[in-house]
């Protein structure tokens, strides 16, 4: 049985999700700047004394999204890592973004860390953190790629990597800004658009 | 000699231009949200009174804005058209967008609009009108390329270009969002994505 400690703990962990999830919820609606702690106090149906106990301000509730961010890209990537194939182990991984992303809140709070990120520096330098693990694990895949000849080793990496990144993002907002396609159909060009850029010459799928 | 109406004219045409240009840099730096009328107005130099003869409303501004772009997108697509071989225009149209929107604010008011319009039905509209005639200009440069024999017939034309445009508004944001890359890298490898996507099987370059 967990002890009053462990329950106290999980109490605010939960009410902090809580925070959290409201919070998405209105910086899609309204934006980071368009939403105010009394709109994330109000969707979470708390009172603001009681939101403060958790979070001191707006952009400690974003510093904390961002860090659950990262934490839940980084499993993605431990899951690459562990992947037999890495080229499938990408895809995989490209398929799970997609299909997260796919609500509208998703990419409208993805939108809007670019958007803000391009205006400030702070956030430039939140949102490039979580880029970092991302190219980090992309590029372990990559390279384990170039070892087992699934890879071109002419490739460079470093630009290779920002493109993938641009492609899954831009497919993302795009999706969300356009009428519906057809899942498969996407998928299926999103996988070709892949597999055939990161391909040795000799061995295009 | 123009005329005086003729030179009237171009004062207008002048003045909005100046409002415009104005507007693009604030709502850069602040967003649509942050913008006011009163900082598009410093910005310009210029009175409220002057301001308000040449545009209502920010939203009349923001209207301006999107239709200038609407012009300048359908210029580059009728030289897309007259290029005698649809793929290498392409790739010239794509270094031209990537070249123009290089400027920290090109990509920061692009950002901005999509974020935008996945909030606001309206600028949602507006977005895809322009989209719309992006996707026009591409589909009849695919169409040409599986006469030429470039393209592969078996492409899902509606689902690859929404997958080009991703690509280049994507590229656009993470060239703006991440450090400096080697410009003739990226757009080997921009060019390398593209063209090996759309190639047939039998003649991938």
């Amino acid at each position: 049985m967990p002890s009053n400690a462990d329950s106290a703990d999980q109490t605010r962990e939960a009410q902090r999700q809580r925070i959290m999830d409201a919070a998405r919820a209105v910086f899609a609606r309204s934006g980071f700047h368009g939403a105010s702690i009394q709109d994330i106090r109000a969707e979470a149906g708390m009172s603001a004394g009681n939101l403060y106990r958790y979070f001191p301000s707006k952009e400690a509730i974003i510093a904390a999204i961002a860090e659950a961010d990262r934490l839940r890209i980084a499993g993605m990537f431990e899951e690459l890592d562990r992947a037999e194939d890495p080229v499938e182990g990408m895809m995989a991984l490209a398929r799970r973004f997609l299909e997260e992303m796919q609500d509208p809140q998703g990419s409208a709070m993805c939108a809007e860390t670019m958007s803000e990120a391009l205006r400030n520096p702070e956030m430039r330098a939140m949102f490039w953190d979580n880029m970092k693990d991302v190219q980090a694990g992309l590029a372990r895949a990559l390279r384990r790629g170039v070892e087992t000849g699934q890879v071109d080793p002419e490739l460079d990496v470093g630009v290779a990597i920002r493109l993938l990144m641009a492609l899954a993002d831009g497919t993302m907002l795009h999706r969300a800004l356009g009428p519906e396609m057809d899942r498969g159909t996407l998928m299926a060009q999103f996988e070709r658009m892949v597999r055939r850029f990161i391909a040795p010459r000799s061995s295009i799928p």
